[in-house]
């Protein structure tokens, strides 16, 4: 029994999933969920979902909504924060102009942060909410859990655990990938012992053994036989853009850095893979990966006729919601893990906290994503396999560099943080074309209060 | 009096220097300097400009000369290394190739490396050759002191000293900076203290008092007063491209970085500075600096004309040496730190070696450039005020991690070295060119060793 401070509620899809746990988790029975969201609309509905959803289960949990952030965190065990500052729409604004400027996919997408809807840089508003959330939880509850699922999980996670005292997880499914490995070689993910470490969405595949043996080798045999069939179907076949899992990016990573990538860590990369939509279509398949103005479109839209149905489905008192969203505990860690915080339950989750000795060759005060034990008494850090110097110096370096200019830009601000982020990009063919594009970037009408931090 | 062998001694401008002021160092008479190269014809000049130049200033020094590296290096107390595999003309074919290929002063010149004979990425036989000779000092001589003025002393110093147990000091004389920065301010540089540290040829003033008072706010005060003045008169004037400490780039990246940059580091920086030869005389001067088309032949020219200047001279016995070469102590810091060696005489000088804890935000195993107390033990690194946040996170990240892969490079080889070199770099504009440029560096003649490394 806790109480649950859910920031960023709106998002129906990933708040249904979470209330879906939640009711199948009889140990959380009595807890209060609160909901909070700046769109009264969307607060509304996952507010008239999960009070349904909960009488349909017979789940025994009490349901609250406001607007008023520091009221659900008042007195919270858990403070979970998916919100997107600006929504969708704002990061979408940016990548326009800066496309307009030569710097495809936006000046946010840099060697080894592709991904379409993680902020670095630019992230000043969306750094700033997560790290007033903690601090907000500093002042009214400081005793509570702070489950960040908001990206960029790797920034914020290392932002918020070195700004305040905030006990702070970040988590993130896509470690998951193991699973789509195992069952391309056509293991059983069941049988499968993994860990896959590094920073978030920057995972590398360093233990993966399918009933006590080393299955690398089986991963091996099948780059050398298998991939080339594999790649012929998968063209003509694939209808997510986030299949690419075992994509020839992938496969292509592994031989380049020594360890198989894992979940999202396949969409990074440097230019090599995303120059422009051919590129792009080459590694990733003829949807171009999430990271492509054909992939990307694609998951805006599938988000919103996701939401129009749930929205529907929930308006409609006829449609019973579990025939909408099955009773079924999904692969979500977030709820599991509040069970082993709030009820001392032992539990192993792919993480990100801060390295504090973990990681060989990382420094202790950057946040890293690795596999640990957590109970009642918190994260308690496991020995893990170091990365090979490969992936530490061309992948984990360059992408914690970023990191640590985001993390300068959001703290000191200045136009030169900018123009340091731009002038070593590979789109950018000379000062002008930086200079302009800072300007074109912070003359959008929301980033007014941007444009002062970095003036 | 100490065995002392001089590898690379045909580098006539540098040797006669250190003959010069080995020959003024009475502590060191009796001492056996040893002469080595692989061009027989330099060695010989450089032997007779020796044996001739310290009869004439009566100097108690024996001279040997010997184009076997391992029988000098055989018994001696220090060896010092200024060697340059391939000298200039290997260098600027390496260049001249990849400038074909749309990378403007060759895929060796990057960010916070810009300087023209600074083998990184491409240093193969450069790096080869160093750790060549600290394994004969292992093996032959294993308690010499090893003097590494070859460059990339930033590389080779952290390379020799993590791969061997050669006692290696990298030196350079970049740091007398602080003088040329004294004398714009109008101050005597004898009444200076100040300390710059970093990695070789990435150092930035972070001490600088005036008969120990803060000498910074002159430092403010000329920037904001007198420095257009100075480069108006200094556009029309200067003759040398070297002359570029009190530059409108040093200025720029004293405002964007913090801290003033002190001597060869006012030639680094990011593309901002260097785009072309027009970007370059905006920053540089007329002359473009030395790192331009222009600086460059004529620094080349003048080696060439120094050379046949000291040839001349040392082949007409009629000219006495002294009056070409002062019998007057140079500022090079090599001698006094044998002299403090060999002789047990504490002195303090600039010196790069490995971190070990000096700077904090480094790692250990990084060679910084420091003062340090150099005495009969060895070195002993003194405290030093930290760089800022900024210095640490856009220059000396940046470059440690270029250091970082131009060892990988050379220890572990491959295509994919020089690929992720390249495929970061500004002046890339596709994958396809950055495979014609690495073809193209590996195919000339020089490099069939080296693309078998890289293969």
């Amino acid at each position: 029994m806790a109480k649950i401070a859910v920031i960023g509620a709106g998002s129906l899809a990933w708040s249904t999933t979470l209330v879906r746990d939640l009711c199948l988790t009889p140990s959380l029975k009595g807890s209060v969920i609160s909901f909070v969201d700046i769109n009264e609309e969307r607060l509304n509905l996952i507010h008239t979902f999960a009070r349904r959803y909960a009488s349909e289960v017979k789940a025994d949990l009490a349901f609250e909504k406001t607007t008023d952030r520091r009221a659900a965190i008042r007195g919270s065990d858990v403070v979970i924060n998916t919100a997107m500052a600006g929504g969708h729409s704002y990061y979408e604004a940016m990548r326009g102009v800066s496309e307009k400027h030569g710097y495809y996919r936006g000046i946010n997408s840099v060697e080894w942060n592709m991904v379409s809807d993680y902020h670095t840089v630019w992230g000043y508003y969306q750094f700033k909410l997560a790290l007033n959330i903690a601090k907000d939880i500093e002042e009214l509850s400081p005793d509570a859990w702070l489950l960040n699922l908001a990206n960029p999980v790797f920034e914020l996670t290392t932002l918020v655990s070195r700004e305040t005292k905030a006990k702070m997880i970040g988590l993130c499914h896509g470690h998951l990938g193991y699973m789509e490995i195992a069952s391309a070689l056509g293991l059983d993910p069941k049988d499968i012992d993994f860990e896959a470490i590094g920073f978030n969405h920057v995972i590398w595949l360093t233990k993966f053994r399918n009933k006590g043996e080393d299955a690398y080798p089986l991963l091996d045999e099948w780059v050398e036989k298998k991939a080339e069939g594999y790649w012929r179907r998968w063209r003509e076949e694939q209808t997510s853009p986030f299949d690419l899992q075992m994509s020839p990016a992938a496969v292509d990573m592994y031989k380049t850095y020594g360890l198989f990538p894992v979940g999202d860590s396949v969409r990074g990369g440097t230019w090599k893979y995303h120059w422009d939509l051919e590129t792009k279509k080459r590694w990733f398949g003829e949807l171009a990966g999430p990271d492509s103005e054909i992939g990307w479109a694609m998951y805006l839209t599938f988000l919103r006729i996701n939401l129009e149905n749930i929205a529907r489905a929930i308006k409609n008192p006829d449609i019973p919601l579990t025939s909408f969203v099955r009773p079924e505990l999904s692969h979500e860690s977030v709820v599991p893990i509040i069970d082993s915080l709030v009820n001392d339950r032992e539990g192993v989750y792919q993480v990100n906290v801060l390295n504090k000795g973990v990681i060989d060759g990382l420094p202790d005060d950057v946040a890293v994503e690795i596999p640990a034990k957590v109970d009642g008494r918190g994260v308690h850090r496991m020995r893990v396999e170091s990365p090979p110097r490969r992936v530490l110096r061309y992948v984990l370096y360059p992408r914690m560099m970023r990191m640590e200019w985001a993390l300068e830009a959001f703290l000191e601000g200045g136009r030169d943080a900018l123009f340091e982020w731009l002038i070593v990009d590979p789109r950018t063919r000379s000062t002008e074309q930086v200079n302009q594009v800072i300007d074109a970037v912070l003359s959008i009408p929301e980033n007014q209060e941007m444009a002062r931090h970095f003036s």
